[in-house]
């Protein structure tokens, strides 16, 4: 529970390597996961070449987190192994669809938070990279996965060489409903937000990047609708050409 | 890492209930994992009303768990609240669309894991619902969720009335590759599996269910090709009346 508490995304590592036998303890407490029907719907691939570091760098945006890590871990929802099981088995297989889809990406989060926090209870520091998605068919390219595996998403790992300041979250209430979903008002909204938008960073953030207000930083900088458009034909097209659509 | 290593799922519940300071801490847990830009694209909707745990219990295929334990948190992607905040806030945000409901999956998942973990070190036991895309439809009914919010996944949560044996899990080999997916060969696949299907229960299983495999359970009986077509097809609707598509 402290450790949950106490998380941090770490974007600065330490030269040292992870070793083989830390890597493998994390990947194993990250199977024990619940997973649907036990399945196991996931597979995770395993970058520490620097010349593969170097070619998923710009898949990633040129996050330098990518390259300063030791480790980079790409965790693929994968129906592929579950389905030859079953062809090797005369079981005909019927996983390439949405909801398989689904289903394997959630199995595949969910060994990606025990891998992050097993990680941690190590004094290791992981980074999510979210950019996972976005280029997900260049990344299919690369690390070769076959039909009906899809990578979604990627952490990096490794000794932090930093101790950021823990970033701010919302009030309990802001994502706490009773019941049923008790839709927001704008004076509730202007409340939960209050304390971010007070925040040094925030009034930074938005002088930094010539706006008004800290949402129009994330509407027209970091999350922009042409984008969020332009990578979501994107991934759809991504589903299509690995099975799942 | 032992907790992680020692988990089970739980589908026996005690009669005694979880405080509310006590779930508070559990959610207030989860939103310290890690999240997209630090939007917190989530919500979680708590059942322990006796009526609404009625309501829910067919949608999902009246699993006992349902009933018994004294809580159900229902787990949902949500751009409602952050598309508010920025319309509230003059900005205009384009989060109606694909990429954004996999943003707020991923976000959703890892602080479902996260509310599970912290539930296991204060040892309450949990029960993930897998049931909860398949009927999306009428959960967003009974819950009131509106526009831009998607449940992704339920928790059954309380105090264990049980201890069961823990489940098998691939070996290690099965999951890993190393810096590009090596796909597998039958004799992989037959070596993989072959402890699970050893297994008394697999055989059991087999025996049951009048099949020749076990993959043939899981094919012909648990999760079936024109299931999966079915719920596909709702799935997609869903996120199309819920504006994700």
């Amino acid at each position: 529970m402290d450790l949950l508490n106490k998380h941090n995304t770490i974007r600065k590592f330490q030269g040292r390597p992870v070793s083989d036998e830390q890597l493998n303890s994390l990947i194993r407490a990250g199977c024990r996961a619940s997973t649907t029907g036990n399945m196991q719907l996931y597979s995770v691939i395993v970058t520490k070449d620097a010349r593969m570091k170097k070619k998923l760098e710009p898949i990633h945006f040129n996050q330098p987190v990518v390259e300063s890590a030791p480790v980079l871990l790409t965790i693929c929802a994968d129906f592929n192994r579950f389905t030859k099981w079953c062809e090797f088995n005369r079981a005909k297989a019927g996983y390439n669809n949405f909801l398989s889809f689904l289903t394997a990406m959630i199995d595949a989060i969910l060994l990606a938070q025990n891998i992050c926090i097993a990680a941690e209870d190590k004094g290791l520091g992981i980074c999510y990279l979210g950019t996972t998605t976005y280029n997900a068919k260049e990344i299919i390219d690369l690390l070769n996965l076959p039909r009906l595996v899809f990578p979604v998403t990627a952490i990096a790992l490794g000794w932090p060489d930093e101790t950021p300041e823990q970033t701010d979250r919302l009030p309990l209430d802001a994502v706490l409903h009773n019941e049923t979903y008790e839709d927001y008002t704008k004076e509730t909204i202007l409340k939960l937000y209050a304390y971010k938008e007070s925040l040094e960073s925030s009034v930074q953030y938005i002088k930094e990047n010539s706006k008004e207000t800290l949402a129009q930083v994330f509407t027209d900088v970091r999350y922009k609708e042409e984008d969020n458009i332009f990578f979501s034909d994107k991934i759809i097209q991504v589903l299509k050409s690995q099975g799942f659509l």
